[in-house]
């Protein structure tokens, strides 16, 4: 008998303890053993709770107990999730965590304190929601040099471009939707500025090149200046607009890191993830492409990854060493400015002949209702410096911007 | 340093040993360990391989090698792949394995022979070729129920099938382009009549569903009979036309396990696979529909899914007990023709006003160049039995039927 303690009653935390409670015999089956939640910490009251008594308000009451031995974080944020969870490790109780922002921020110094004490520190649940990527990347890639990840990693803001591209709905519309329907929170800046996605793919890249990537490292776009006008002329093009968080391991062990809204070949495996799906492509030099695809978020698909993490840690009855990743200075990440790409621009005061003049070879893109005066192209490969210095040349400022990626 | 036979030296078998000399420093930090290569097992000579001093032709002298902990099986075939897995399980000896036909011919009494000795027996290499599924719905999707399992699991006929529908390529067309390219054998039955496809989808059902399905209960049809008619009407309904190995649970344990072409809408998933792709969908109680995407066959993804699994059992070193299922009598698959679905049909000799009289509701498709008296449809849902009463109420045999899938 393995008891459990589970930090949090929220949306995910509820969800952890019902799993438990519903898929009961088969889950058992799994780990080889009887499994019961024996805390539920929440500092709020839920008079209503089938789990009644195994709710407390007392941190160190979890800390102490010995016959706690594996504890699911699910709280989110930093504080005092950090401090939990570091106090927990030491006392030699395995974590498994579905929180983003404390993989993002503090994952080297935990996995480097769960070595330590010869625990676990799992974080499936904490990219990609119910889909499967934490392990397999570590695992059945094992036999692979991962050059490249990339994914859309955000369920609400794919949401929300679905929308702007399938139904021409306005940006604000389509938030507003998305608050409806409960995708995307009242205050929405962490999806639609980028951040969540941000946190994801600096727990990817980590992972997938051994060195902590920092999300202050990482260059970071959301999707809110948008337009149906770039959304038109993306089609035009053969694509669609997707945001995207990507790393990539340079020669010489640098990497870049970014996430930015970007121009999608219609048949990229990427392109056609849509609504709030979550696609993930590992690019490694034996496999070639592989690509997860599921909800990335949601109670019970992110819930099934932390219970799957506990399963794990009780099977296998031993300490997974090789889950970690050096620290790093945050000096590791190349200046994403330098990386050679075609650009998609929005350009107006000038003519297509001064733009032929100083851009050189471009594709020139066309949509219905289009302005006189109102350009729009895809430019040849060239760095961001590059393509800055000649619409310097030009003095424009585009309308828009938006970086073509090949996936 | 843990020491590793390999036997067979075909495409699977050289990409293993050449992918644990290229990437051995990644690949020993990760299992912790030392990896060699002592033994290559293999009837033919190699003279210029520079792995020359490892050959053998006697298999004994890797059963009976106490420092042989590890074994690597990609001959393929039933004989004498069978005898000598049992053989090293018997000894104590891991085994890994590329072989579905093996899988999904022997796979619940090599489960039971590994946990007997105490060893393990894996075989991520034999589904999807280097995309991780096995161990991603082993371990991932543990905390779930998983109802049903879908996928492209041949790369050849996917190949054919992209050609057919893309290029209007016949069929022999297509299976010639494919063989001049090496993604088909000079006999082709075996991927073009669906059997490999039967194959892993009878090793992933066991698995999801934890009891043993074996490919004679399976009803299997390959896509030798597709026509470039079928894939016109396909799209002019909207969708395309997939070979779909799939299987679901139904309630009270009993399975429905199938391969066969299927009409799949445009929107779906799996429609989007194209070329040698290989693509699954796990539908799970908790995560709803996950989709893993990559090459299902090729040298090196067939090799790194091997070598991860060898990884895995050097970095573990401990029994894995839960991978296994129960043997079956192979009477626990449904009948395929009770299923209600929806039927694509080619008819001709008998008019709409009978068809529909006879048919009831349904969804008539036209294609260009379609003849007079040619009438295609899609209809309501029904069982095959009922479809196949109605056919014979009207008197005609159809040109063409293929089912229609909701993925």
């Amino acid at each position: 008998m393995v008891k459990v303690a589970v930090l949090g009653h929220g949306v995910v935390g509820s969800g952890v303890t019902e799993l438990i409670s519903k898929n009961k015999k088969s889950i058992e089956n799994r780990a080889g053993q009887e499994i019961e939640v024996k805390y539920i910490l929440d500092l709020r009251d839920f008079p209503d709770s089938p789990y009644q008594e195994k709710f407390t308000k007392d941190f160190d009451q979890i800390l102490h107990d010995p016959e706690v031995s594996v504890v699911a974080e699910v709280m989110g944020g930093l504080s005092p999730a950090f401090d939990y969870v570091m106090a927990l490790l030491k006392q030699g109780k395995s974590v498994v965590t579905s929180n983003k922002e404390l993989v993002a921020a503090k994952g080297a110094e935990l996995l480097a304190a769960a070595k330590a004490h010869n625990v676990n520190f799992f974080f499936e649940a904490s990219v990609g929601g119910g889909i499967p990527i934490i392990r397999p990347m570590h695992q059945c890639l094992a036999a692979n040099e991962i050059s490249e990840v990339a994914g859309i990693l955000n369920g609400t803001t794919n949401f929300i471009l679905t929308k702007m591209i399938e139904e021409q709905m306005p940006f604000d519309d389509a938030l507003h939707l998305a608050q409806e329907l409960g995708y995307a929170e009242r205050d929405p800046a962490a999806d639609v500025e980028g951040q969540d996605a941000c946190r994801k793919i600096c727990i990817l890249a980590s992972l997938a090149f051994g060195q902590h990537i920092y999300p202050h490292t990482v260059h970071t776009e959301g999707i809110a200046k948008l337009t149906l006008d770039d959304v038109a002329y993306a089609d035009s093009w053969g694509g669609v607009i997707k945001l995207i968080g990507r790393a990539k391991r340079l020669p010489g062990g640098r990497v870049t890191a970014s996430v930015y809204p970007a121009f999608l070949n219609r048949h990229s495996q990427l392109a056609g993830i849509n609504d709030v799906f979550n696609g993930i492509l590992i690019r490694g030099d034996a496999t070639g492409d592989v690509v997860f695809y599921g909800r990335g978020a949601g109670k019970f698909p992110t819930a099934s990854a932390v219970v799957a993490d506990i399963i794990d840690i009780i099977k296998s009855n031993c300490t997974c060493k090789s889950l970690s990743w050096k620290d790093s200075d945050g000096g590791n990440v190349e200046d994403y400015q330098a990386e050679v790409l075609r650009f998609y621009l929005k350009l107006s005061g000038i003519s297509r002949a001064q733009a032929e003049e100083v851009l050189g070879q471009a594709e020139y893109l066309a949509r219905a209702g289009q302005p006189d005066g109102e350009l729009a192209l895809v430019t040849d490969k060239m760095s961001e410096y590059a393509l800055m210095e000649k619409l310097g040349r030009l003095g424009v400022q585009p309308l828009s911007m938006i970086r073509v990626l090949d996936y």
